[in-house]
């Protein structure tokens, strides 16, 4: 059973995944938003749907917005919290590898939420300044993918303008949301990255040992994260 | 000045391009889904935008989905009519050739709009049965793209999973629409179409007559639909 803050009772008891009231009330607007839409999903409907008073979520969040941004930071914090690692794996990594790694990666985690909040990127009420840091966050990557997809296109020659398509192709596995849940689905990360090696021209063949080491960088990543305790004490 | 059907008054002269009433109530519709949102918007909001009364639009669509359903046919329905010219070019097209020029032309009308209508793809809105007539239109375009690019996987070898790319990149240009009118975005759908053959492991060095072949068919077509009269007489 999730656990609660003591004083800030349940109206019912919970039914959503997750260790936190905080991560209840994502995981309720991650669903309200991409099902109902945005505009017509209140507060008061989030906190109905998560089994809290109104007034408990403000503990929480004082806005919608604030909500928006806290869900859309989580399609982008897990990959930016990565790129340390990417950058400190020995021996360096290329920027072939990098950025195959990255994409494989940051695909994942676009494809393994439970909603597609990708889908909300296009909102027009995404515009509203006070989603800030997300916006922040997101150039950050963009351009972290457009430096190495840079570096890349600098070797192979293929036109500059292929250097912003490797962080288009990982963002398009949000209109592939619809493949079912399974080997097909969890593979699609890894043959979009593939994909962003031969758009910047480095065919299939000459990039197996590239795809190996990426492979290696991202299971050694994936394992450490799963080795610290999820629940923390309190 | 635009023309206005006899009998159907106008509170203010028309500001929007087009040249019936129609076109500028999808035209307000365009700019106040992306902009405000589809959900924010109301058929008055329109109404108002373009300076007619909400009974005299009632005349041409009947609720709000059927104007997004126009608005969002519009997206794929010039390419679909492009398809005709694609399978009856003389010489016969190869695939390769068929997607660049089909890509390259889909790419332009997602990009040469006045409003990014693409980024309503994903609104929840969108699952309601009342759009159907634009889902079976681009399913079919959809299975176009994926057709042609298995016939190119299954000449050079790439894994099967690349033939639903070059559908999703070109689709993708909907998230670059912040690229300034000029040279630069006129110029992506090509390169875009360059990187579609690429993803499907056809190389650049490889692919310069495809490349030439697809610019002919696609200028040739652009050049017919513009020798048609924009203006039918009445």
């Amino acid at each position: 059973m999730p656990l609660t803050r003591a004083g800030r009772p349940r109206l019912t008891t919970a039914r959503r995944p997750g260790m936190t009231a905080r991560d209840e009330i994502l995981d309720a607007a991650g669903e309200l938003f991409t099902t109902l839409g945005y505009a017509s999903t209140s507060t008061r409907h989030i906190a109905e749907s998560v089994g809290i008073r109104q007034a408990s979520m403000y503990h929480y969040f004082k806005t919608k917005d604030d909500i928006l941004c806290a869900l859309l930071s989580q399609t982008v914090g897990p990959t930016l919290a990565f790129i340390p690692s990417l950058l400190g794996a020995q021996p360096a990594l290329t920027a072939a590898e990098h950025l195959h790694a990255l994409a494989a990666f940051d695909g994942d985690q676009l494809l393994s939420g439970r909603w597609n909040l990708g889908a909300l990127y296009l909102l027009p009420e995404l515009r509203d300044a006070r989603l800030e840091p997300f916006w922040s966050d997101r150039e950050r990557l963009r351009l972290h993918y457009l430096a190495l997809s840079q570096g890349v296109v600098e070797q192979t020659g293929v036109h500059e303008a292929a250097a912003d398509l490797p962080f288009r192709l990982v963002e398009s596995l949000v209109n592939m949301w619809s493949v079912p849940r399974g080997p097909e689905r969890e593979e699609l990360p890894v043959h979009v990255a593939d994909a962003c090696l031969r758009v910047l021209g480095l065919p299939d063949g000459a990039t197996a040992a590239v795809r190996a080491r990426s492979g290696e960088v991202v299971g050694d990543y994936t394992r450490s994260l799963s080795s610290v305790p999820v629940r923390p004490l309190r």
